[in-house]
């Protein structure tokens, strides 16, 4: 079975980080996970460069990564603006952040969920007049669905609601992400399951899930067992949270894939290439924590046998 | 539902650890944690002490660790005479290693499978002679049983088969080790199938699981899966491995306990006091490097909603 890893470190990696990675070693680490096999790169966020520095070459990345054949194309968008910017780039792939915490919400994008509604609504119907030969595929993303770091607890129910509310609105897709490392395996297997009932099964096809407390790749394997295709990780699991030091990223790519080729599942990655990313990244970022278990201790000797 | 963590810490943990660590502070960690509800401490080895001076104060821990109301106190036993040893210092649980690469066993404590198999028939005939007041419990840990760093893949039927042997000799229980950091979350479910089916479902109820590559947790979920009821745990991760600079030990107990209690088991502990037991550990082991995201990153904010 064919599992999707999607490369969201270009993006959620660096957007935490305020030191800018120069344009060419973006590109060279872009080429050199795509050439490791990796299928799907997250390349940046339309939003203005001046709340976000570090994305301002978001244009360039997605003309660049268009080059590489057969890499899909990916960015965040946090409104119709950066959806028409999104698309005259040529991106392949848009993501939009509905918080499920609206006070989330309200403080990362300044919208309501009313108003992120029609935002979405806006974009879809922007997406739908996208060229029949260069189809974008639009997907909401369902930030703090397993809890918020202001609000606490998030009710599963409003989940499902919003959920429901962005496949109407127009998203072909919506994904669960755990923003805040709040999941748990208990709880990924619940709201999964409540979605994909609720809005149709190939509607929720992946998960944002983060490594904050440790829990990352138990939660990965939740959704897995649940249907789920597609993982967003970070390579070096990049990105950590500037508000719990110590305390890594997304969850990490290199020991996701580990975690899925030992499980027998395909994800087209070649884990000695994929390792070796990692050094472009730390030169690029010297000094830069870089996280993950399974580059220091190296693959183990019985790998060919579990790739059977 | 409740599951039982088993701190290993003191004898896994600094088992690799060349500094010495004083038994007053020993002492203290077993205390902290018990008082933070932990419910089992394997405190020590009984090895020769020439060979492993950390643990040359194991007899006087368990001494010490029987005084503490309610707490299982577990050692480790490499053959028949330091299994005498345990019984007259008083401890309540023994655990032997049998190592399922036979190759690993001949190196680890220098005896084939069948040498191991007679010891266990001596050790069961030993324990089966303790007064009936202080029964011991006596437990077989299948080491290597996911892969081995030295004969590489282990074939599941031999894992199997050991299991079979060991009960069939006289220990109580066997448990499945994951030694070398090697398990990924479709072996262990396939594994723990298999082996209770071999020897019964009571007979293997725990895992011992490292994080070597990160994938503890999720190999630790895959156990709860199959009915597994007890998992081994260092606190901060301590003990790494000594061949992989970087790679962590077993699986981190603080980062467990939160996923636990997070999913609704019950483990009985007390995850903000089970935290502060690091802080003994990092001022008597200065500078070793403790692993475990939760403790950075702090508990979330809704954690009562998820222990209800």
């Amino acid at each position: 079975m064919t599992i999707l890893i999607s490369e969201v470190g270009p993006r959620d990696g660096l957007q935490s980080i305020d030191r800018i990675m120069p344009l060419e070693a973006k590109k060279a680490w872009i080429a050199a996970e795509a050439a490791a096999g990796v299928r799907e790169i997250e390349v940046g966020s339309f939003v203005p460069a001046s709340l976000l520095p570090q994305m301002g070459d978001t244009a360039e990345l997605v003309a660049y990564a268009n080059t590489i054949p057969g890499l899909a194309v990916a960015v965040l968008v946090p409104n119709l603006k950066g959806a028409e910017r999104a698309l005259a780039a040529g991106a392949g792939k848009l993501s939009i952040p509905l918080s499920a915490s609206e006070t989330h919400s309200l403080k990362n994008v300044r919208r309501s969920h009313d108003q992120m509604i029609d935002e979405i609504r806006a974009i879809a119907a922007l997406v739908a007049g996208a060229p029949a030969d260069r189809p974008v595929h639009f997907e909401v993303g369902l930030s703090t669905a397993f809890g918020c770091t202001i609000e606490g607890a998030v009710p599963e129910d409003k989940v499902v609601e919003l959920a429901g509310r962005a496949i109407e609105a127009g998203a072909v897709e919506v994904c669960l992400s755990d923003t805040t490392g709040y999941a748990d395996p208990a709880q990924v297997r619940r709201l999964v399951r409540r979605v994909k009932a609720a809005v149709g099964d190939e509607r929720l096809n992946s998960l944002h899930l983060h490594n904050t407390r440790g829990l990352g790749l138990a939660n990965a394997l939740a959704g897995l067992d649940e249907g789920i295709t597609t993982l967003d990780a970070s390579l070096g699991g990049l990105g950590g949270c500037p508000f719990a030091p110590g305390a890594s990223g997304n969850i990490v790519t290199e020991d996701l894939a580990f975690m899925l080729h030992a499980m027998g599942y395909d994800t087209g990655i070649d884990l000695d290439a994929l390792m070796k990313v990692r050094e472009i990244v730390a030169v690029a970022l010297p000094g830069e924590p870089l996280y993950g278990f399974t580059p220091d201790a190296g693959l183990p000797l019985d790998l060919d046998r579990r790739a059977a």
